[in-house]
C-alpha cells in the first residue's frame, strides 16, 4: 500500500491507512474542479449551466497537471494566466528588518523555499523569495504590521498539506510558517480544554494527549504533518467528526493576528461564553486570508477504552439507510464511524489489491466502528446489533472484529478503495455531500447515463457524515465522458441541496467556483468581511474569495 | 416549587423543577450586572475598575426593579436615560401597507401588545404601537424591505423569554413576531436533521421528536414558551450542552432575512460543508441585531433509552474535581449532567424548603446524571464508578437512583437551592463561568472577604460546563456589602480567565457592559459587522453592542 507518485491521482479517502507513516494524504486532480454547491436558494440561484462553462478555461490545468508528475511543476501564474495585483516587491531593507526581527530565521534560499512555494500535490507553485519562522505571537504581529504599512502580501503556511492550494503562494507573497510555533501552553486534565500555539502538530498534539488518557477530536491522514493553526483555519473534518463533531463545536477560542497587526485575542477555555458575536468563528475555515491564527483552544475528548469494527453485507442501498438508522439507535452513543461501499469497490480491492472479503458477495457493505469506555458493554451492543439487522432481514451476511489485527483488516477493505482505483484506469473523481435519502441515486443515475462509455462507476463514502465518493472510470483521458459527467454532475447536486467540497475548502483552485455553492449575497457579505479585516487584502491573496464579482 | 412573582429573584438555575409546566425561566436582577469578562488581552485591557465606575449609573434601575414586582413597569426609555435614534414613526400609510400585506395579523391595540413590550422579567418596557405576526419568509422579507426604506425600527421576537431586555422593544420599534412561523419543515430520521420555522416553540419540537425516538440538542427551563429561532438567535446553552454540544456545533443552517429584506440562505443539513466563510455562525448568539432568522436545520441525537442520577457527598472541592476527572474516564460516553453544590446550598434546602438530604452531611455534593442506549450497561457503568469514587476515598457518601421518582428527588436537591435562596434574605447572585481549578476560589476568598456583614456565602453550579452559581446572602439590601462584592468579583473573574455571561447574552441590560468581557479589537469588529448587515441600524437597536465607542 505504498502511496507517494504512484498514488497522486487517488482520492484522499484512502489514507487513514495510507498516511500512518505522517504523509500528508493525497487527492484526486479532478476533485479540484468540483465546486460546493448549495441550493434553496429563495434569490435567483446562480446559473449553475451558464456560470460552468465560464469557467471551462479552469479545468485544463487540473487535468493537464494529472500528467506532469515528473517534471518541474509549472509556475502557478502561468498555468493559470494569473495577474499579480500591486503589492509591493521586497527590498533589501525589508530583509534586513525581518533578519533583525527573526535572526537566523528569515529563509532566502531558492531551494530550501522550494518545499514551501510548492503544494504537497505538486501541482501548483510560487515563487516567493522569502520564508519568515517566527515563534511567537508577537513577532507575527510585527511581521504583519510591517508588511501592512509596507503593502507586503503574505501567505500563511502550516503543514503544507492542503489540497486546493491554499498555503502556497501564487507569485512572491512572503511565507510566514508556523513551524516553530509548537509550544503546548496548557492542558486541563479536568476539562480536556487544550492550548498550544498554531504550528504544533496535530499528531505531537495526539502523542501528547495520549499519554494522559484522552485524544484530540479530530484525525486526519496528514495528522503527521499538518499543524492544528492550519486544521482550524481550513475546517478540516477527518475520521472523528461522526462522533465529536466540526471544530466549530470543538474549538473552543483562538488567537488571530489580523492584517495590520493587530492581535484579537479570543482564546478562552470557557464552554459558555454569550457575549456579542463569535468572532472565532469568522477564522475557522477562513484558510488565513482574513488573519493568521497563532493558537487554538480546543476541547479533547477521553481515549476511548474500546474500538470494535462490524462489516455488513447487504442487497439494496435502501438497506444501508435502514442499518444507519439501527445503529444510531442501538449503538447510539459508542458509534464512531459508518462507512459503506458498492460491490464495484469489492471488486476492486479483490482485483487490483488482492484482498479477500470475508463476506458473501453482496451489493452493499457497510463498515461500523464503535468507540467506548467498557470493551464488554460495547461487544454486547454491537452483537446485539449485529444479530437485529441480521434476524431483520437487512443484512446478508457480517463479521465482527475486536482484535487490532482483524479491525486493521477490515478497514483496509473500505480504505484501498482509492488505492484499487488508481490501478483500474484514468478516474473522473467527485467529493460530494448529499442528502443520505439521495446519496446513492446519483451513482446509479451516473451509471445510466455514461452508460458503455464508463468503464465503471462506483460509490463509496463516509456516510455518517453524508459523504460520497462517485468515481468514474475509464481507459484514458476521455473529454466526452466528462463532458457528459460535468456540469450534469453539479446541477444535480444543486438540485437536491447537496454539497460537493465537503472538507478542502476553497483555496486557490476552487475559489472562482463559490458560486456553484454559495447564493450571491453571501459571496458579497464574505467579500465585505475580507474587507474589513484586511483592507489591503494583503493576506493570501487569490485565495477563497472570487476575484471577479457576479 | 411555584415559581413566578415570588421567584423574580431567583436564578434560572433551578428551574428544570420549576419550568416544566413551561413557564419561563425566572432570573436575579443582580444577575443582570454581570458583565461576562475575558482575559488573556495581548492588547492593553480595558481598565475594569474606571470602566466600572463610569457604570455605577447602569446599577440603580436593575435594583430598583426588584422592589417594584407589583406597580407598573416604568419605560425603559425613562428608567435608563436612553434617547431614541432617528428612526421614523410609524404612519397610517405604513400600516396600510402592513395591514395588506398581513391582513388580520397587524396588532395595534395597546392592551394586547402590553405582553410583547414588557419582559417576562416585567423589568423593562417598551411602547411600541404594533405588532406584526408573518407567517412567511416572504413576508418578513417585505417587512423588513419596507422598514429599511422608511427607515423605521424593528424588534424580533420570539418567545420574549430572554433575561436581558434583547426581545422587547426600547422605543417604538415595530415588534415582528415569529409566532406564527411554527411548521415543521422536515425531519430526516436517517440523519436526525430538523428543518423547521423559527417560531416553532422548543416543547413542540421535542414533542414532535420524542414521538420519533429523538430529541432536541437542547433544552431549557423555557421550553415551554422559547422558540427556535430565539434559542439560536441568543445561543441558548441549557441543560443538554454537557453531552451534544452547543448550537455552534448542532446547528447545521439557517436561513435569515437582512436588514434590507435580503434573503439569505444558508438552510442546508449537511455535516460537511466548507466553502468560503461560515455565515451562518455570525447569527447564532446575535440577537436580531445582523437579521431576522426565519427557518434552523439543527441536528437531533437519538432519545436515551435509558437515563440514571446519583447523588455523592465528598470533603473537599479537590475531591468533586477528581471526580469529574473519574466520571469522564468511567462514564464516558453516556455523563450527561455534572452539578455540584457546597454545604451551605444542602442547608438552605433543609432549613427552608424541608428537602431531605439522604446522604450523611458533607462539605461537597456532586449530582451526576448519565444518559444511554442501554440501561442494563448504564447502571452497570455507574455501579462501578461509584464503588471506584467511594474505595478511592474521595467520596463519604453515595446513592443511585435509576427510578423515575427518585431521579426527580435527587434533582431536586440541587435544582432547588435558588428557590430556598429567596427565603433567606437578601439575595446578590452571580453566573460565573471560571477554569475548574478556580471555581470554587472565589467562594472561599468571597466569604472570607465579606466576613460578618454577609449571611451566607454559597457556591452551586454546572460544575460540566464550567459554570458557579455565586450568592451572597444579607438580612436586607446592603450597599455596603455590594460594594464590597462589586468590582472586586468582575476583577477576580477577569484575573483567571473567566467569564461572567455564561449564556444570557448582552441584549439590553448588558450592551455597554461588553468591554468587560471582549477586548476593543473584538467590539470594533462587531461593529463594523453590524454596519455591514444593517446599515441603517434598524435590526433590534440599543442591543447587543455598546451605544459609545471606548
Amino acid at each position: 500500500m505504498g502511496c507517494p507518485e504512484a498514488l497522486l491521482h487517488c482520492t484522499m479517502h484512502c489514507h487513514r491507512a495510507l498516511f500512518k507513516r505522517g504523509l500528508p494524504r493525497c487527492s484526486s486532480m479532478y476533485s479540484q474542479l468540483q465546486p460546493d454547491v448549495q441550493t434553496y436558494h429563495s434569490l435567483p440561484p446562480v446559473p449553475y449551466k451558464c456560470y460552468y462553462h465560464q469557467l471551462q478555461a479552469w479545468r485544463r490545468p487540473f487535468h493537464v497537471a494529472a500528467t506532469c508528475r515528473s517534471r518541474e511543476v509549472e509556475f502557478t501564474s502561468m498555468q493559470y494566466g494569473v495577474q499579480r495585483l500591486a503589492f509591493a516587491s521586497i527590498t533589501k531593507e525589508d530583509l534586513k528588518f525581518f533578519e533583525h526581527l527573526l535572526p537566523g530565521r528569515v529563509v532566502t534560499d531558492p531551494d530550501v523555499l522550494e518545499a514551501s512555494n510548492v503544494d504537497w500535490m505538486r501541482t501548483l507553485r510560487g515563487h516567493s523569495q522569502t520564508l519568515l519562522r517566527p515563534r511567537s505571537t508577537e513577532e507575527i504581529s510585527q511581521i504583519l504590521r510591517y508588511c501592512y504599512n509596507r503593502n507586503l502580501a503574505v501567505n500563511p503556511q502550516g503543514g503544507n498539506t492542503g489540497l486546493v492550494g491554499g498555503s502556497v503562494p501564487v507569485f512572491d507573497e512572503i511565507i510566514v510558517s508556523t513551524a516553530q510555533m509548537n509550544n503546548i501552553m496548557s492542558f486541563n486534565k479536568n476539562t480536556g480544554a487544550l492550548i498550544c500555539q498554531a504550528g504544533c502538530i496535530l499528531e505531537n498534539l495526539n502523542n501528547y494527549l495520549a499519554e494522559q488518557d484522552f485524544i484530540m477530536p479530530l484525525d486526519l491522514g496528514s495528522k503527521g504533518s499538518c499543524h492544528i493553526g492550519g486544521n482550524v483555519a481550513t475546517n478540516a473534518g477527518g475520521l472523528r467528526l461522526l462522533r465529536y463533531g466540526s471544530l466549530r463545536g470543538t474549538v473552543l477560542g483562538l488567537e488571530v493576528v489580523l492584517a495590520d497587526g493587530t492581535v484579537l485575542n479570543c482564546l478562552t477555555s470557557l464552554r459558555k461564553d454569550n457575549t456579542g458575536y463569535d468572532l472565532k468563528q469568522l477564522f475557522i475555515g477562513s484558510e488565513g486570508t482574513l488573519g493568521i491564527i497563532t493558537a487554538v483552544s480546543i476541547l479533547c475528548p477521553r481515549k476511548p477504552a474500546s474500538v470494535n469494527v462490524v462489516l455488513l453485507g447487504c442487497d439494496g442501498f435502501d438497506k444501508v439507510l435502514d442499518i444507519f438508522k439501527e445503529s444510531k439507535g442501538m449503538l447510539g452513543e459508542i458509534l464512531s464511524a459508518f462507512e459503506f461501499m458498492d460491490y464495484g469497490c469489492r471488486e476492486l480491492v479483490s482485483e487490483h489489491l488482492k484482498l479477500t472479503n470475508p463476506l458473501r458477495e453482496a451489493p452493499f457493505y457497510v463498515l461500523i466502528e464503535t468507540s467506548g469506555s467498557n470493551s464488554d458493554h460495547d461487544q454486547e451492543k454491537l452483537s446485539c446489533f449485529v444479530e437485529k439487522v441480521m434476524s431483520s432481514g437487512l443484512v446478508t451476511d457480517g463479521t465482527i472484529a475486536t482484535e487490532e489485527n482483524k479491525i486493521k483488516a477490515l478497514w483496509a477493505l473500505r480504505e484501498c478503495v482509492a488505492e484499487a482505483l488508481v490501478h483500474d484506469g484514468y478516474t473522473y473523481k467527485y467529493d460530494i455531500s448529499l442528502p443520505l435519502e439521495k446519496i446513492y441515486d446519483i451513482v446509479i443515475d451516473m451509471r445510466r447515463r455514461l452508460g458503455k462509455r464508463a468503464k465503471r462507476v462506483v460509490g463509496y463514502g463516509h456516510l455518517g457524515d453524508g459523504n460520497l465518493h462517485l468515481n468514474v472510470v475509464s481507459q484514458a483521458q476521455d473529454q466526452q465522458l466528462l463532458n457528459n459527467i460535468e456540469p450534469y454532475l453539479y446541477e444535480w447536486t444543486a438540485q437536491y441541496c447537496g454539497s460537493i467540497s465537503a472538507e478542502h475548502g476553497l483555496g486557490f483552485k476552487k475559489k472562482d467556483l463559490i458560486y456553484f455553492s454559495k447564493p450571491r449575497v453571501a459571496v458579497q457579505i464574505m467579500q465585505q468581511i475580507k474587507a474589513i479585516l484586511d483592507p489591503k487584502g494583503i493576506l493570501n491573496p487569490y485565495k477563497t474569495l472570487p476575484s471577479s464579482t457576479q
